[in-house]
């Protein structure tokens, strides 16, 4: 595979990305047809965090970091770094010096299917960050991997530019082009749970608002006192 | 399998399983004999949460949540959604919606041995959950599980009724007929531990108190300067 | 393998095991050339602590803490007890009782490649564990083990008096007799990193700080538009 | 847990447990509605073997063997012993010594969610297991556990007596009452797959066959050129 | 997600996918630079099976083997089914019905990223099956999903018609663009291994082939006595 | 951490080292007091290798293979490769020309706590491998490790020199300096096996031959009927 770095990458309009973050994961997951989910193994290295961005993706090799260097480069104020791997690792690859620069980048954030360390410095910086792994273990620089190529990150397949939503839940990809549309959907989602969040809030049930009796009966289930 | 739903079932007193919640997992899993602990990969979304109820149980299909609207509507103030899947499975099954109802219901928490999504909602609803994952990953609602029948969750099999025992060491199962025992045994332990902590925390040995010197030499253990 | 229990060991000088406190895991690991560290499943129960101390070294069997009595008998005042296991097991070998005994002896916390209960005990008392689970389950106190042999705990082989290094990016490591060498060198990476953030934070790139361009064209990597 | 054991225990017919090893795990476990399956992390440690018999039950704790010499002796010709542990393990619990007294006892084999030994012997003897792992790690003999109650194998709850049919899909338990009526819808299932595998080899297909083409469409599916 | 099916796919031609199989896996994989490999959970259900073919790609839902019917008939001969799942799943969505109905299209093999069953049946047809796991657990058909869209499987991106080159060491992945590159450079490769084989058997070293003595010793390597 | 590379270790006798071959994992893990034993996670490659040898130790970094040529010019004849990795990695770092290689040299084989491709190859060649994974992705030489250090590898801590016997059972590993006295502890294992072997095939029970039946009492089982 030839080792590249892309320097220019198409972004979703600012807007739009900024509206995806206020949606969060698991209403954007949803409404854009439930696609582009990472494995829930990436766990946020605190709690509270949500952030949507444009992502600068890399390609880097087990115990290898070179490439974030690359990548920072290329970021722009609200870019999401996703760093994906060409076989499983759970190094600490990025830290609070990595994080310091990217924050001088403007970057919002870090996705990375592999490990990260320095948390307590990262979480002091709210500098987020969702991981495969928390370890200390460092990492060479010895072979160049690529930024700005199509990846799979933790299971999911994105571009670079491609919207990247992540909070408490984990992590969700927007293809670029689809950004719009899918904001537009989570809206229209969260409007119509706001109205079925109070009927049952109220104490109606989801089998009579889904109006699920006669499925369920039709399925096969049998009521037994 | 029949798919069923069992309209009504038997509870522990009320006053018992208040009872066992103060006492927590670690105290009531070593006063019944040391059974009844679901696996340690039954995590809480967030630390502090304590409760003890009576199990509604949920036996449901990898990718399909139908069952757990099914659950809630047999549900009354103060039981515990239990959630067992007929194959191994992390995706989202409960979020805020499922938590709103629940909690119009009096649910206390839920117990689910897949994931769980929403969980900064949940989190701020103070409606505690212990999952395997979490995860924003949303299922369908397609095939008819049972509620109400015995299940294995987590490793540990459990019938409906008995009592969950939930704090931020796991999770422990007390049968329903065994559930005063369990209480009074749980007590007792609590009184005698109260003794042997201040004893230790004024620097008394355990190799003392609890006279091993010499049930150690005869296992064949030697000190060496 | 014969049981023993050796009672004096050699421990660093304090005034080292508390400089390397305060550099933290991925200092020092760095530091002293990127070995030492526990593997990254060994997490803390609650954020923030940070300690150094010497090992008191634990060989326990799966399923049995009676070597943790034996050995707190033999702590001083500032160690940490480090826990290996004869096979994997992730029981609750440790717990507020426990811990209640090793804070009066002036144990600073507890390395454990297995589990550990009471963990919102153990949070109030502020006594700090490193595991790889939490769980409830008792243990028995039936086969001897070894207190103060080398041992191998959580992929890391370690001796008696060796400095456990902990904090929120895991567990390191040091050789008793490389402590004062290893602190020596975290200090002189700690001093050249704090130039470094600097230049970072201003907006310098590690590309350049690190002189890498050269280096990564040599690599073969390409930039494309 | 009081630690006890049973000494008799009901079994299903000969005549039908045999016809339940002819029909394997797949067809049983389908033909009794989907339950009853140990977990897929179950393989046999051969190739080939083709197993059903009466559950003879041990509940063992971790690192230790101590029951499965009381459990020989209540097994009978024909029996399978099913090991459950109190907690995860993987230790080696049975090599070819005690193979070689269960064999004498007429014992067909051995399902335990922990580990086995000595595996070129048992192969050499035809002794087959359905094991978690491979481990020549031995165990002691220190705490007792109980035989033939109930317990939860690898996911699945079971009793004593119980048939356990096992093959290199894994493990299937029917239980004892419902044998004769598994055993019935077994061969109705295998009568009715012989017919379909007719059809399917000579080219038709399981979209015409099971009449699936409109519920496909109603379900949403779109061909596409 | 929309729910398609896409009819017609082009394909690598036939002379080339039958060169990749001859090449195998491991070849295959360096010579196209290192990407395209399966994780490696992905075992064959036997050893010795070596086969390439056009990817007919398939996402299912965890649980539901509805697609591979779908998919069945959209095969050619020489195909190989590759399934995608849309959330971690082991249950056993493919068995010798199925196998027979691909094997009556002519397909040759299956890549799964779930379980497989019947595989002592399969075995004896000689149809290779490389999956996540053997499981007995049988699927509904409730919910479409997609076949001959681009998937995700293993965290390996792929399109249909794609080649997929599967043998003992695993599975890897061609696209079919690059399909006659990578068998040419393939060759290439085959024929320089075959020098240095003959080399090494002859004993010559691999430092002294490879002229690395240099290198070591650039890098840091010292030799001690 | 210096990268070394140490040419002269010592060896066990030739004669022990034969001797540890035929008693195998199992009885010499016994023998030996219960220690040394690597993670079962370690398998053959291929069944029915029994394997003993001195071990030249490498310690690699992850996705990197260098140390591996590096050591296989300081291996004679009858030495066992045993590579220890800085961090998890499944990379198969070993194939068909390593071992071709290796075999010219006269090593027995290979125990690798990563991956290792061409499993095909090397089963013909006989040349057995102790792996963590099968993988056929390669690794880079860029970063220098060590060859003939103590490594940990699959959690047994080791030297260079120690002995490696490994079998269907595993991997075992014998300190250079107690390898005699392990063998004779193994022969006087086996001969005493062998005779509790005849008496339980004889059908007598284990627990009247190990004389259980009053400590099983008074450890508290009760029996039943």
């Amino acid at each position: 595979m030839k080792t590249i770095a892309v320097r220019n990458i198409e972004r979703a309009e600012a807007s739009v990305v900024a509206g995806l973050a206020q949606q969060g994961v698991a209403t954007v997951h949803e409404a854009q047809g439930r696609f582009g989910l990472l494995k829930p193994y990436m766990r946020p290295i605190y709690p509270g965090a949500r952030i949507a961005g444009s992502a600068v993706t890399v390609l880097a090799h087990p115990g290898d970091n070179w490439m974030l260097h690359v990548a920072i480069e290329l970021c722009q104020a609200g870019d999401v770094l996703v760093v994906a791997l060409s076989s499983d690792n759970s190094d600490g690859m990025f830290g609070d010096l990595l994080a310091t620069s990217a924050k001088a980048r403007g970057v919002q954030g870090l996705v990375i299917d592999a490990g990260v360390r320095d948390v307590a410095d990262l979480t002091a910086m709210r500098f987020p960050v969702w991981s495969k792994a928390v370890s200390a273990k460092g990492t060479v620089k010895a072979t160049a991997g690529s930024v700005n190529v199509p990846v799979v990150c933790a299971g999911c397949a994105l571009a670079p530019g491609d919207v990247v939503v992540a909070d408490d839940d984990g992590v969700c990809i927007v293809p670029r082009k689809a950004a719009a549309a899918a904001l537009e959907k989570s809206r229209q989602r969260q409007a119509a749970e706001q109205h079925k969040r109070k009927r049952l809030a109220a104490g109606e049930l989801g089998l009579d608002i889904y109006d699920m009796r006669g499925k369920l009966a039709a399925a096969g289930l049998e009521y037994v006192e």
